[in-house]
């Protein structure tokens, strides 16, 4: 079993025939779910290399800004209780374009390499497709965060278009913002 | 005098001599502008042909999402006190995507034809360099509405990218959205 491709409990048992492989778990946010997200969020404000985030977003505001409300979700990958990676899912545009959803993903630096980042798009996917989206926008992938452009292209998304020198990295200056998109 | 290139008094003196000749005049916003704002905003929003705003939007949600703080601003044309038409300008995303300027115009339907909206967009283009932007980018022109985007062209604006679709026009169906881009 490779640990990447687990996505719930009945994902594993089709491979395994055994509980006890399940690493992570993805389900809906719950309000008790919140320390562990911004524990997650909080690192990858902060070091503003991958988000088009203000570092100095309050708690508060990541909070606003993260927990979606219907036909929007909040979720996360959890193991043992703890919050190992989280995403969300909105419309990207309100009136005439609230058919197109847009989505985001964390992952705690101490969970990488576990397809997490993976199993939160797959399962927003099949969430959006759910609740009645027709595509998948993402509006500012960082050209640098080539792991991440890489996994969504991977997951049948396609660059339309790159923002040139839109994103100011910390380290690498200017880099361009990809524009991603599949229908659902 | 070409009435579409007035965007203000020493514009207009430039070109005749005399301020008799001013149409309109374009400003910040006051906080006294804003039923003429509402006035200009609200048939654009329930019209639902070139905004991507809930069609339902309230006039407290539109002036949340209307009146700007710096370095976004809204301004105004008006004549004689009354509001024809008015923009607003904002950073498209936080953090390091803070140096791209994205912008927004409504014109009222009773003053087209005035190169109000040209105005209002070469008005923004300045402000927006004035306060540090980088660039301007558009996230969503309705691909319909032929003669905005013309017009955007027309001011240096490129199309990066057509959103396939991602527009329900409550007339024509599904169009594209266009992602326009300039540097400043």
């Amino acid at each position: 079993m490779r640990a990447d491709t687990v996505t719930d409990v009945s994902h594993s048992n089709s491979e395994t025939g055994t509980a006890a492989a399940v690493t992570y778990e993805i389900r809906p946010a719950r309000a008790s779910d919140w320390p562990g997200i911004w524990a997650v969020l909080e690192p990858v404000i902060r070091a503003g290399e991958t988000f088009t985030w203000d570092r100095d977003t309050t708690e508060e505001a990541a909070r606003s800004k993260w927990i979606k409300e219907a036909p929007g979700l909040t979720f996360v990958a959890v193991r043992d209780g703890d919050v190992l990676g989280t995403g969300e899912l909105h419309a990207n545009q309100g009136g005439g374009g609230s058919h197109v959803a847009n989505a985001g993903y964390m992952v705690h630096a101490d969970h990488g390499g576990q397809g997490i980042a993976r199993a939160l798009c797959a399962y927003s996917l099949v969430a959006a497709r759910d609740a009645g989206f027709k595509a998948m926008q993402f509006n500012a992938v960082v050209e640098s965060n080539v792991r991440a452009v890489g996994l969504w292209q991977s997951m049948g998304f396609r660059i339309l278009a790159t923002i040139p020198e839109a994103f100011q990295h910390p380290t690498l200056g200017y880099v361009g913002l990809h524009v991603m998109y599949q229908e659902l």
